[in-house]
């Protein structure tokens, strides 16, 4: 049973997924590249440390959330990274998005350095990691995931294994592209509705009413309405999913006219200056 | 206050609709093309007569729901049809799904001959005309919207007046172009999970925890699982509806990127002959 | 053996057309909606009528090339049509765009009044009218396309004759769905080209050398690099053919994935008010 | 001025391109993987080594034409590879299809061994190699560009220099990205056309005669015709070259529509197992 916990990543995301942790009364050590930004964590008890080594040595399991690519193998790899303090036997768990490929590169490096790997992207953005309800999709080492589960619990509502490393961000792939879909297909039913005479609060109010009722379409439903497109899931992090997703299809030789068709819409609002607002924006270029 | 009431085309969804009426208690006289199926409506108290014109001629208020605009203009234009008996004040209702051109047609017609008339095409299939959960979408006269709340109330859980007529039609493309276009998407998402190795009920789990959970995703998602394309929803009116809302945005000058891509994709569908199957039946076509 | 013609219509097309008939010494009667626009027609020897019913009253053979279906009926139908005037065993050939429905409707009219005829729709535009080298798309009244035979070489450098009344009309709708479609990956390989970096002009020469190379790519590929979108092919003529190409596919069955896209890229640039512009104004709209 | 050529690479295009070399009195080594593959060109006056090290050692020019990136980097970075023998001044010119992070890997490594380093991609397949027509695109060092200009037009009707290494890369994926879209939209009007009834003879005749005519349209329209999908082009280097394309659009922030939606058919055909056939064999999904 783990005992000690670190949090290395403490951005929108982790900050708050690591919050949740130290009310459930996790002890839990922390880092962040701008270490100023450990600090309201402080208060809830968590330890700063001096660099993700030192997090990963003294933790039985370690969380990490950063924010690509980059930042992931730079965590696990750096001078100062995780490999170099796993150890034999302790447990690292990426929960940022990464490519698979990414991701199996960092299963090997931890393997190699004797420590277990999962990872465990998550599905949701700020408000359920505030509240503590994402969707974690874990794949790798299935021990190292049943001891996580206390932990996942704090920080989501629903966690499910999918299998060897790589899966989690297959998996999340696949849910974003439907979610890139639907907000395109939310975005030219209010631009052709509008269009053609009728009130857009009527037609999220039938929505609503309807099988398509969903959190996602009440949600990007009213901002549409408002045009406010503040982000709470940046447009350019949804479109990148949806070339990874276009790019996954080419891999395993599934067509998907529509998701290409969304992506070259996401694309184009990318384009014209939307890429840092909410993937509502969409909205912005579909006349 | 409407005290007889009239309906006509006793389909699918007809003879679910009618016979919610008759169980809350109106009074109701029936018409069908195929005069056998009104057989189980008249233990439930319906009266049946000889033609659309002596439904409308001795109802204060005749409802009609028929497959399309052929059979729409038939009922109202025809020989025995409505037009002939709807005389001084009384009102039409159409229910049926026909495009603008038709609605607005129908809609003069009754007029000159002195009726009222609104049209009120629904959202919802099978299920929900025998639940009387039915989404109804009414235009036209809003004296006579106002006068038919009290049977819109027995067939369905929420009705809307949106205005002019056409707004009715036009706004269940909408919905319905938004239906299409999330069918579309999940049916993609479903396929490329398969083929990265996925497992589709814990993709559907997912989808449900998260901010994509709907009605619709939850049921076709179990369809597709199945591969059971029984017709609740027949593919083939879907890909008319996608076509006609392609060819609105044509007409009022919004491009519809998506819409069009799975208009293709179901268009595809029903060339490889499953129009008459369900809408879930798209997958079929996945790959 | 024909003697005597007719031309109705003298726009940009058939003023041309209607010279080049002159100019090879066929006598030719003639009418257009504006009269003035006879003038110049008169001193090639020209004789102007008072109406389409005497043009077609006058003439063994009537030629019409006029802009839209509404005026191609209004000048068969109407009170001074040439359905009132085509008389036993005259021949009518509708040289204008329509659609395949209205070309039937004024063959039946032409038929039951005791005329013959033909629908001939051309590809080709201004340059090729004035130079007399449009492709003529007959079909109808097989026995006309052969007295037609000496008119259209006179007026263009190739005709066929297709079949039924309606297959002019549709082989038009599929020659111009390709066009619109290259016309769109022109656009899209230049805009790509230039946002990577790479010359447009060496494009071109690159293009011009190997198996692409045709009078489009090299016309359109200029006017791109000009950014003059003088309309040769007026952009909503194109995108209208586009729509009505994918609607033939909807009728028979023909998914149509890339021409679809490009009818919806060619919609956003009416939208965006480049209609009246060339064409190659789509690329306008590129981003 | 060079003197002494070297050829590596002796596949489909290679075997033809060194020919024409020798044919016009150039003195080529040559290698080959598979060493077999050298022994026509034996006859034609070439002299077989042992390696590409030894010919790059032994040449003041090497070409090199493979099938792929993995092949390309081979025959460079190998343990007896060209970078090993390349030495002070002697220049790579590297006309296989490359992405340009490949091309850019080489160049770096070329250089960095005292090289000079030329991409040059050709426009053309097997018919243009063996008839010395091939357009080469070229992009790097200018001065070798320079001095390759007796070779190039010994094997090519056409040659342009581009700029930095990449952008004939780059050029390539564009022109292909053109021929990718015209093949599915020649491919969509056949289908159509076939579908409406109409003769794709009569169809192929009209395009002849009018602005789309093009050597590829002739072609290709012949074999789609004849339903003969031999091999030219192999249909999955030309979706590969779609998808990099695409890929390049994301990058480049250029939305393409409708080249998107020809990679999706394109994949369609993959997955239906028409890879290896010729592009025209895309018209088997095209319902």
């Amino acid at each position: 049973m783990a005992e000690s916990y670190g949090f290395i990543g403490l951005g929108i995301m982790g900050s708050r997924m690591a919050a949740n942790l130290l009310r459930k009364n996790f002890k839990v050590k922390i880092w962040n590249r701008d270490g100023a930004k450990c600090e309201p964590l402080l208060t809830l008890g968590a330890q700063k440390v001096g660099s993700p080594r030192e997090v990963a040595a003294g933790s039985d399991i370690t969380f990490a959330m950063v924010s690509d690519p980059a930042a992931a193998r730079e965590v696990c790899f750096g001078a100062e990274g995780v490999a170099g303090g796993i150890g034999e036997g302790r447990g690292y768990v990426d929960m940022s998005t990464v490519d698979d490929e990414t991701s199996r590169a960092i299963a090997e490096e931890i393997v190699r350095c004797g420590g277990r790997f999962l990872e465990a992207p998550v599905s949701g953005t700020k408000k359920p990691a505030e509240d503590g309800t994402l969707v974690i999709l874990a794949a790798g080492d299935q021990e190292l995931y049943r001891e996580s589960i206390a932990a996942f619990e704090a920080m989501g509502k629903k966690h499910l294994f999918l299998g060897e490393v790589g899966n989690g961000a297959r998996m999340k792939l696949v849910v974003n592209l439907i979610l890139g879909d639907v907000m395109a297909a939310l975005s030219e039913g209010m631009a052709l509705g509008k269009k053609a005479g009728l009130s857009g609060e009527q037609l999220l109010e039938i929505l609503e009413a309807g099988a398509l009722s969903s959190p996602m379409i009440r949600g990007k439903g009213a901002l549409l309405l408002k045009e406010d497109y503040t982000p709470s899931f940046p447009l350019k992090h949804l479109q990148k999913d949806l070339r990874l997703a276009v790019a996954l299809g080419d891999r395993v030789g599934q067509p998907l006219h529509c998701t290409a068709s969304a992506n070259e819409v996401f694309k184009r609002a990318v384009a014209a200056g939307h890429g840092d607002e909410d993937i509502a924006a969409v909205h912005q270029v579909s006349s």
